[in-house]
């Protein structure tokens, strides 16, 4: 018998938004890996930190933490082959992911190459979609409102597209595109709908209507532009 | 002291995926009020059927199941009188809402008129996305896809033009608006990596290839375009 591969959504940071299930998971592992960034303390594992059991084994893997390079899948080929070791021994290997597992995680990369091999199960979680919208206390959508989520990553002209044509957005990982967010959202006359949320769900919660915003976002932060009838 | 407002996701389906937090405040709620159709069960009660304390008091707004008319807003003003009265004794309300609450649902029209009077507190849910996904064992989007959620109710053009400039899609509300769907992804050639889940976490829940899709599908039924780089 091998291991079970288990991708599990740790939700957006306060660890009272993971899921019955995930808590149950986490609480009872005896084998977690997560991602964490070449220095510094893994996100992913910080959310769990009070529920993970005395005694487990962990595996972090260590991505470089650069914003605009895709890191490298030799990074995911060789934490493969250890997580493969694993559960060949019959261990099952909790994957802790921030958020829900496949919704822009890296998670994808594990699964791609073992979810053939080993039996896997996904556990959904509480996306920062949900997290901002609450912490904003602002509804994203309604109706048959049309919602973009983009990535601020995109060039200038993309995104302005983008923003320009859909009812709804959510404008993920901001960080330093955040000024050229602004400008975009200013230009369209959307600014005065657009609510910055930064870590949402965690005691350092920031949540500023954009105009308030301060200059800087962290990565971990968003810009949800609502559609006008969910804009309360 | 007035009582609390509490919009509460209940996730997509399956009780194990409320998060702790909601789990709690299901289990320890003394008023629970939840959107009902006009015939049937309320799909958010029935998720936490085997939480719900006893001698709890129930309200059921029910809002007639018209596929593509709004419900019309008096319904929930109304609603908003009768749990004003509530909230004005000291009882909190809690507001069962699938999924998250500020993600399509009609808790926002709660929300809209409640909020400003009475102290509100909004728990995010897992959202079907991630759950549709997970049941697809297919991840959503990578990197810097765009993401674009969008109602099969639109009209056909829309629809088109909208699934041809994404990355990635996710298309809810299918019900009578199938064939349509099917056609447009079909013409854009996109029909070979698209995905068709329904009823998402629960023992019915069905996924198939869309092209191996059956003809009808429900209301509580998706269709995910994973982005090209997600898909496996």
């Amino acid at each position: 018998m091998t291991g079970c591969l288990i991708g599990v959504g740790v939700g957006p940071g306060d660890p009272d938004l993971l899921t019955v299930r995930a808590d149950r998971i986490v609480r009872s592992a005896s084998f977690v890996a997560y991602p964490a960034p070449d220095t510094g303390q893994s996100f992913a594992r910080q959310i769990v930190d009070g529920l993970i059991p005395t005694g487990v084994r962990e595996y972090p893997i260590v991505v470089p933490m650069r914003t605009d390079r895709f890191p490298a899948q030799e990074i995911y080929s060789a934490a493969a082959r250890d997580l493969s070791a694993a559960l060949e021994s019959g261990t099952d290997v909790v994957v802790l992911c921030e958020g829900d597992p496949f919704f822009y995680g890296s998670f994808m990369y594990l699964f791609a190459r073992l979810a053939e091999r080993f039996p896997t199960e996904i556990v959904p979680g509480v996306s920062s979609l949900g997290a901002v919208a609450a912490a904003a206390r602002q509804p994203l959508c309604a109706r048959s409102d049309v919602l973009t989520i983009v990535p601020a990553t995109l060039p200038e002209e993309d995104l302005r597209q983008r923003l320009a044509e859909t009812d709804a957005a959510a404008i993920m990982k901001l960080g330093r595109h955040f000024p050229k967010v602004r400008r975009i959202l200013d230009d369209l006359g959307l600014s005065d709908r657009a609510q910055y949320v930064a870590h949402a769900s965690l005691p350092q919660q920031a949540v500023h209507a954009l105009q308030g915003a301060p200059a800087t976002a962290p990565y971990f932060s968003m810009v949800i532009v609502p559609g006008v009838d969910a804009f309360v």
